[in-house]
């Protein structure tokens, strides 16, 4: 696709230049870049767009789906909300020197612990081309230089964005290095970054599950593990059934193909003939197919039958517990008790986001004591796991790794800090 | 050494199974365990120092060198030395449950992010046998399960104290899985266990540079980078050169085989003439040798002669830039800016401790701002960078890594959070 010999190690040692003096730019010259690039997307998008066509061409060209299509496409509506992005990242507060602690020791040294950036990200991502925007924005405000590896689909546009992007930083008197685009999409490239120890702090995928497998695989730096959701929702013995109604149908339906969206209902023993029969009559009514227990399977038989919902219901295969669907699917069990849905969650989770619904304080409790994850909830959805919808402001990724940063990571999680200390003399006796 | 048959994958199972019961157990449970660890360390000295009299034997038929000896050695007042730091950890505040930030957001939910274990920790050791003790508190303290792997030297020094603490784990009631000691010198079983990703969360090696280097070449799990420390000493144009004699000399001088102590003296330009005759005599007089770069060695090269120090003044080779000592031998640069200073510290810094000394706030707020390191220091030794000093009670490690925790690793670096929501039927819209 092109011939432009890439130098990765070249690219790396600019990146750390370029790092090194935007970890101590002041934030009106980072906001001044981003505002930037906001005021930019509107005034180029003839020659973003120009390049997006190239790319859907190719993608049509080569048959793409559908969907891989839709998600290429740029448009002036879609550029606006890119372009909004980039401004709300502009308001949000500067991470980079906020002090997290300070205290005077006993000696009279002053002791801070002082919020620093990581350094060099390296992100490797898919076909949306917005994520070179929405990166770019992010690392530039949290002082961190970036190399963007983007998917083969969106080639063009993605260069025509980061050229913006580095205009930008050139205007706002930034190192433009501090933004830098693999201008190749030779597979083998992928491959170097990932061995890149030194060169780059941080790797984040940005993707499907197996580009983030595949990066937590083979990765010799750092890597940002997530995306990957099998979320419990259980509803206990005490649960408010109504609630645990409105609940499910949301953490199931509202938008299946996303990460914290439910997999799997555990439903206990006491409630279960109660309430199996009124979220299966939402859940069918939405489309969504259970796959079920032996116990949630004869609770649900003559009911599906009923309704013409035979083809909605079926027995569940060992491998549909533990399983992420992204789809209208879920998996449904039948428990004896909260201690057998914490195991279940122990066993098949994959630590993103589990649920329980109760009216019992206690059981609430013990849940979110208990259950191992980056997000655990009492009476709510788990679709409420998000950057944006904690307050974060703006998210990078959501992690299932319990190192460095779990759950969403905004601004502050692609920080690392230092300790500064000032004394007039002191040594150690 | 031993023909048990080590299994670790089952090591690592009831590890985890530890971990769990661990993550929600009662301050005062651990507490109480610590207490019954400091306890049995002098009512069964005489099984430990007779597990460390064969171990002291082997290490004397072995003819292992004398610090070799000396480091493996346990005495009462050792012991005792022991029990003071278990005691220690005790009556520091428990991480686990402390909430780090809460807040309600608009919908009502109530969002916290509250400090959890991070799981399983894996630690490979050498010949000091308190690691086992030391480390088995912190992780105890912390709620995290922990496999230890030990050197060869101190093998039945380390399962004996193991012994002790798992007998005091049973005693408050805690899993004796909890501490895991691998009952083999078996060479393989370290290569088994920095594959294990899934069964060990964190990997701390504690010994010398070459065991941290290969545990972050190989550790196929998050590893705590550290331990090694290459520290520059900047004697900036306004220093004060009194506090920069002390300083230095402390810094070089009070314990020089540890990480934290200097290896490279910078000095500007204009104060060199003045400042490096007081301070080289001071350091030739504790018998350091300096290894100059031609300024300095210029200045130095007279005095050296009149004063019978010629064979503690070298020519720098380039190598002795970017070098760790750790020995009573220092590099001495002449630099002929600040900004020289920090570009070298750039480039030859391995991250740990950096310092400047100066009266001007200006070049004092540049160095502490530009510099890249775990620590950075104005007018105090580098010496300082510990965790018992810097007010964390207690030192797992000291990372030079900026992922996840940085600098002095107390109880609160090895823990991850959790996200925890409670809601009264909130969806998504």
């Amino acid at each position: 696709m092109t011939a432009v010999a890439v130098d990765l190690k070249s690219m790396a040692a600019a990146a750390r230049d370029a790092a090194r003096r935007l970890a101590t730019a002041a934030t009106a010259a980072k906001n001044d870049a981003l505002s930037r690039i906001a005021a930019s997307l509107p005034e180029r998008s003839s020659e973003i767009l120009a390049a997006n066509s190239r790319d859907l061409q190719a993608a049509r060209a080569d048959g793409l789906d559908d969907h891989v299509v839709d998600r290429l496409e740029l448009d002036p509506a879609r550029m606006s909300q890119i372009a909004a992005d980039v401004r709300n990242v502009a308001s949000l507060p500067d991470p980079v020197g906020e002090v997290i602690e300070s205290r005077t020791l006993p000696n009279g040294l002053l002791l801070e612990r002082r919020r620093v950036p990581l350094g060099v990200i390296g992100v490797i991502y898919e076909s949306r081309p917005n994520v070179t925007i929405d990166i770019s924005a992010l690392c530039l405000k949290s002082g961190n230089a970036v190399i963007l590896r983007g998917g083969r689909e969106a080639f063009h546009t993605n260069q025509a964005l980061a050229g913006l992007v580095r205009r930008s930083l050139v205007a706002a008197r930034l190192p433009e290095d501090a933004v830098q685009f693999v201008a190749s999409t030779d597979r083998l490239l992928v491959e170097q970054m990932l061995a890149m120890k030194d060169g780059i702090d941080l790797l984040i995928p940005r993707g499907g599950a197996d580009l983030v497998r595949m990066v937590a695989e083979k990765a010799a730096m750092p890597a940002i593990t997530g995306g990957i959701g099998v979320c419990h929702t259980y509803v206990d013995a005490d649960a408010d059934l109504a609630k645990a109604v409105d609940i499910v149908f949301n953490a199931k339906t509202q938008r299946p193909s996303v990460c914290n969206a439910l997999d799997t209902i555990l439903v206990h023993d006491g409630v279960a003939p109660r309430y199996l029969p009124r979220i299966s009559e939402r859940l069918w009514a939405a489309g969504v197919e259970l796959r079920c227990d032996p116990r949630a399977l004869s609770l649900l038989e003559p009911r599906a039958k009923a309704s013409g919902n035979g083809p909605r219901l079926k027995r569940a295969a060992p491998d549909d517990f533990g399983r992420e669907f992204l789809a209208l699917v879920a998996s449904v069990r039948v428990v004896d008790s909260l201690d057998e849905a914490i195991d279940h969650i122990a066993r098949y989770g994959s630590g993103h986001s589990e649920a329980i619904v109760t009216e019992s304080t206690e059981a609430a409790e013990r849940f979110l004591n208990e259950v191992d994850a980056a997000a655990v909830f009492a009476n709510a959805s788990t679709r409420f796991t998000d950057g944006a919808r904690f307050g974060l402001g703006a998210e990078v990724a959501i992690s299932t790794s319990k190192f460095h940063a779990r759950g969403p990571m905004g601004l502050r999680e692609i920080t690392s800090y230092k300790w500064v200390v000032r004394g007039n003399g002191q040594i150690v006796s």
